[in-house]
């Protein structure tokens, strides 16, 4: 009965992207037990991508979301500093401090306990993002 | 001694709300045990909306607070494409990440332990987004 | 074995800092224990700074942070009108909302089990914050 377990996400192209099957599956194959009553937290150990709970179901959202977020935090603004690693870096930072490292979801009858449209997202900032490590634990 | 209940949130206006009574009241009516020591994980089973922790005295901050929301994420941007439900709903998933929609709170000597200034805010970014259901655990 | 307590973190300057170092011998000091798989939640009990989890390397990533809030949200916006304790009082509110009151880690092999480059943040919003109150809890 693992109650923690640590699982790889698939490369993603930069956005907002609907995991919510893909992460369960992994949870699964990786023996985590989820308990009849409880929390799940999702961690990521990146920080220039989140993990965040939205619409699971009209991918205009998503679309829309990553469109607002460059707005918010725009790249290429002359005071940043931190320019090395590409316009795409800072911004990721900023924006993984709103969007925030983990969540957490309800766990009920052994099951997550989200509402009927939401779903698991992970918020991919960077251009080149690769793999993605989520620690996954259950209390 | 339950550890894990849902309860109905009261429909309202959009803005932000300050709802610590409400919620430690329809806790307790719902058997809700808080132990010693540990913690409150509330859950919003929504995506237009969001919970945070705040200042419980100044109304002053909750109204400010909607107009820096409605600045950062605006209505009508001509690049939205996820429009059909209104022109309050993209933004309010846009807010909703950045608010969160779970928030946790330490548990001492059988109390919330929050801060002398701290209350908890129902973020309600919907212009009519009827009652809101939470999932409360404790661990 | 404790498994909370609250530890007090030195007064910073307005901005971004890393704080791993200092969390970790002081809640060493108060005699908190992790056990070898779990979860440490931080609250910090004040509704004007923000726990957060960010790079812990490059110095520079802090500093655009802070010129990148106060961006999206700035000081002595007209619309403003909870204004008594100062400019930097209500962006504070706001931003604190942004990036959010707690923070969870997850213990691996009784240790955080951060990535490579992450470490935590105070997001210190206040000009003169003074000394900030935290609950750790482990779970």
């Amino acid at each position: 009965m693992k109650k923690q377990v640590e699982i790889r996400l698939d490369a993603q192209d930069r956005g907002f992207h609907l995991i919510t099957d893909e992460v369960m599956r992994k949870l699964s194959e990786a023996g985590l037990t989820l308990p009849e009553v409880g929390m799940l937290n999702l961690f990521i150990k990146h920080c220039s991508c989140a993990l965040s709970i939205n619409e699971n179901y009209d991918p205009s959202v998503r679309e829309d979301l990553e469109n607002i977020f460059n707005t918010v935090v725009p790249e290429n603004e002359p005071y940043y500093t931190h320019t090395l690693e590409g316009p795409d870096d800072m911004p990721s930072h900023a924006k993984s401090i709103m969007a925030g490292s983990s969540i957490q979801i309800p766990i009920t009858n052994g099951q997550l306990n989200l509402g009927t449209w939401q779903g698991i997202y992970l918020c991919e900032f960077r251009n080149h993002g690769g793999p993605r490590e989520i620690v996954a634990t259950v209390l």
